[in-house]
């Protein structure tokens, strides 16, 4: 009955993307609902690649110099008010704590769903000359946004995530940070997620509450939807004058500091399994995955063949992530998990392999097999995890490629995703906001951002057809 | 200005150790207060030591088999009422959530002081047969109790830990499993915090609510007060029962497993403090110190200096936490600092010291001074790491051994701790829970456990003069 359970075909990927996005998290064990609304179980296997995430970027982050804190869950009213912007942003999504044991709280608490406003309070409490600046710190928390519809990982009423606050003596300073930080998640999705992303800025209607601007990664997904992926926000000086932050500068003046913040979430896990997922279940970057490399013994119960295996475990885990898997589940069983669970690569070992010298080593990304001496075969797997990570970009790439359309009208948009169907949609703009929103009520794309690279295709605004300021990236968005 | 403050002296700690705490968390940069009553800011400095703690342990945790899992932070009423011993524990001191953005909630949800509630409702989804047996989850995070008086680390409304919770087939399994994390913590607070441990097992009236029995470590402070450093619970079936979780054993029958849990928290850091904090600072024990070596150039000036001190950090960086401090504050000022901040060892390197081809190592703990070769001074510096270990090790116990004290009546209990200060106290008694509570109002000090080591010290209760059952330790506790 296990068994049976284990091997259960998921929904088709074509058929329905959504119904096979919800197979995968519960049948590749990521999450388990709970019977709170829109909150999950992240459970081993889903945490596992969250530790993974968190421990590259953590080093990510140290290496440019951040320091890790913790700031309290809770936010007073009183002070998440201060700030215009950020609290119309943000008091219509929060969970309010009305209540401590039976005392009825006087200034209601939120459950922070983001902390500029208690970063904020703190570097007005420790900075107050040149020398203090500037801060770099980071934490990684879990937060909470009252989301309407929720689901598992790509939006849900608490996630887990990382938010980086930085506080600096000048402008230009603080612009580097967010540019710096950008690239930083960049590089982590490129490199170690094998997921392609355009960096750009957000256009006005679209940043965060209470930044003067907001730059953010975009992927695009396998269905042709985009996935903010990132965001790194310039907030110039605008929280220290609400907050009266100052410090004294080395001219001995008084001085508001400029501030950042950038974040990223668990939906990181959504995007990994939208752009390399497929209808055989997860396919995982070797750098995220719990298990790189999983040994199926062939023939078990002969002679020698468990020893083997298990030699070939001790000998693979000093450089990776092994799992020998000798329970008595048939091979069959056992290959259907472990594609399920996305496990980079397999090993099958059996009695003729041990003669031969060799094992079966099969790729999850592409169902390549082939044969690989035993001797010296932690350099061919070393070698294998990096051509996969590099397979799975260059697919996730081609998607992205075949899914970006230029169009010069708003008609063309429309006949486009009607033939094509979804994707990225390139189409110049001519700054204006009442275009922006009329692109998205006749087409259904919404603006995702101003990419940083990328030349004009028009001369003339998507929209109004007058003259076009920048290029922008269109989508249907996660 | 900025070095006038970082060298102002601290409250003496035999003067008033309560202020004299405080200004250490404050004056070592370890937290900063907020808004927020009772929740405070972890800074980098403090947050860097409960890394390192988390790192260890978390080591420790997966080398027995465990996995990190994330659960909600919110539980729904309704949830926490199922277990009957357990809601009337926590109920009282729980932040509840009444409103989600402008929606009032129906079932209330409390912010999680604990999380069994939530653990066996996953438990009771994915546990159906004894292959689903044992679980063996952990996870690390933040929780809330409504508390009435807080203090830094010790007591506060939001704190970070880690919750194990475990489920198991038999009672004989779960039981070792109980044993075997008390263990991991005895042995961690020993090996790497260098503070001694009684291991013992809480009475009836001090157990925590819906466990069948409770293990604990106690610790004794500088000032003989006792801390209570963590905490390992047996259940039994009663929580598998109130929450309907069974599984089918192997001889088809349905039955409910046992479960146990576990946890550590930030206030270990509060015990570090005042097990070996002295009037300079903090004393960091080096396994968790976020700097364990500190150079400090003299004359740093002088040609060659920096250089060489910088050829020292490379060095020592590949096997130690290491800082180079080469702003211009002075000699002085340094030294104070880094006392302040109980970095293990200081090492003042000079231009004299260069031409001898050695350096100055200063031992914070003890304030000892040598000599040592620059040539293979990675080796002795590992070697002082580890003797710094037992010295404290030595001093905590010493410390603990002069304060615990023998009583055989109430009124010598009061005598002794009058004449000799605060202490443990080790007394037989009956196991009534009368007398456990004559012994609190007639003394002032409660039970803190029986100790699963140590022999009795009279035949005779200490309250009612029947005849005694246990040997107990008490004390005043934080």
């Amino acid at each position: 009955m296990a068994e049976k359970k284990k091997v259960e075909a998921i929904t088709s990927r074509d058929e329905d993307f959504a119904r096979w996005y919800t197979d995968i998290v519960k049948k590749a064990e990521l999450i388990e609902y709970t019977s709170v609304k829109g909150c999950m179980v992240i459970r081993p296997y889903g945490y596992a690649i969250w530790e993974n995430i968190q421990k590259i970027l953590d080093g990510m982050f140290k290496a440019t110099g951040h320091e890790n804190v913790c700031m309290p869950m809770f936010i007073p009213e009183s002070l998440l008010q201060k700030e215009k912007d950020h609290v119309e942003g943000f008091a219509p999504e929060v969970a309010w704590v009305t209540m401590g044991g039976s005392e009825v709280l006087e200034d209601r608490l939120c459950v922070s769903p983001t902390s500029e406003t208690l970063f904020c309070e703190h570097y007005a409490n420790i900075v107050h000359s040149y020398r203090d600046l500037p801060k770099l710190y980071n934490q990684w928390v879990s937060v909470v946004r009252w989301e309407k519809t929720t689901r598992p990982f790509l939006r849900s009423r608490e996630f887990l995530w990382q938010e980086g606050h930085t506080i600096h003596a000048t402008e230009a300073e603080a612009i580097a940070e967010t540019e710096q930080m950008l690239n930083v998640y960049a590089d982590f999705c490129e490199k170690y997620l094998a997921m392609p992303v355009v960096k750009g800025k957000k256009t006005e209607s679209d940043k965060f509450a209470g930044a003067v601007s907001t730059y953010c990664i975009e992927a695009l997904m396998h269905d042709g939807k985009a996935l903010q992926a990132g965001t790194s926000h310039f907030f110039g000086d605008g929280f220290a004058k609400a907050f009266d932050i100052t410090y004294t500068d080395k001219e001995n003046k008084k001085v508001n500091p400029f501030q950042t913040s950038w974040g990223v979430t668990t939906r990181l896990i959504g995007a990994i399994i939208m752009t390399h997922g497929d209808d055989n279940g997860l396919v995982l970057p070797p750098a995220v995955a719990p298990i790189q490399v999983v040994i199926v013994p062939v023939a078990q119960h002969k002679e020698g063949v468990l020893e083997a295996c298990n030699e070939l475990k001790d000998k693979l885990s000093k450089r990776f992530r092994v799992k020998l898997d000798d329970s008595d589940n048939s091979a069959g069983w056992k290959f259907a998990e472990y594609e399920m669970k996305g496990v980079p690569v397999r090993i099958e070992l059996g009695p003729r392999d041990i003669e031969n010298g060799q094992c079966v080593v099969c790729l999850r990304c592409n169902g390549e097999k082939l044969f690989i001496p035993l001797e010296g075969i932690e350099d061919a797997i070393e070698q294998k995890l990096g051509e996969i990570t590099q397979i799975m970009f260059d697919a996730a790439l081609k998607n992205r490629e075949e899914k970006t359309y230029v169009c010069h009208s708003t008609d063309e948009i429309v006949k486009c995703l009607e033939e094509k169907g979804d994707g990225f949609v390139k189409a110049m703009w001519c700054g204006d906001e009442a275009c922006e929103d009329a692109v998205k009520e006749k087409t259904g794309v919404c603006s995702r951002c101003l990419p940083f690279e990328g030349e004009a295709v028009d001369t003339k605004c998507v929209c109004c057809g007058k003259e076009a300021k920048h290029l922008l990236y269109w989508g249907k968005a996660y």
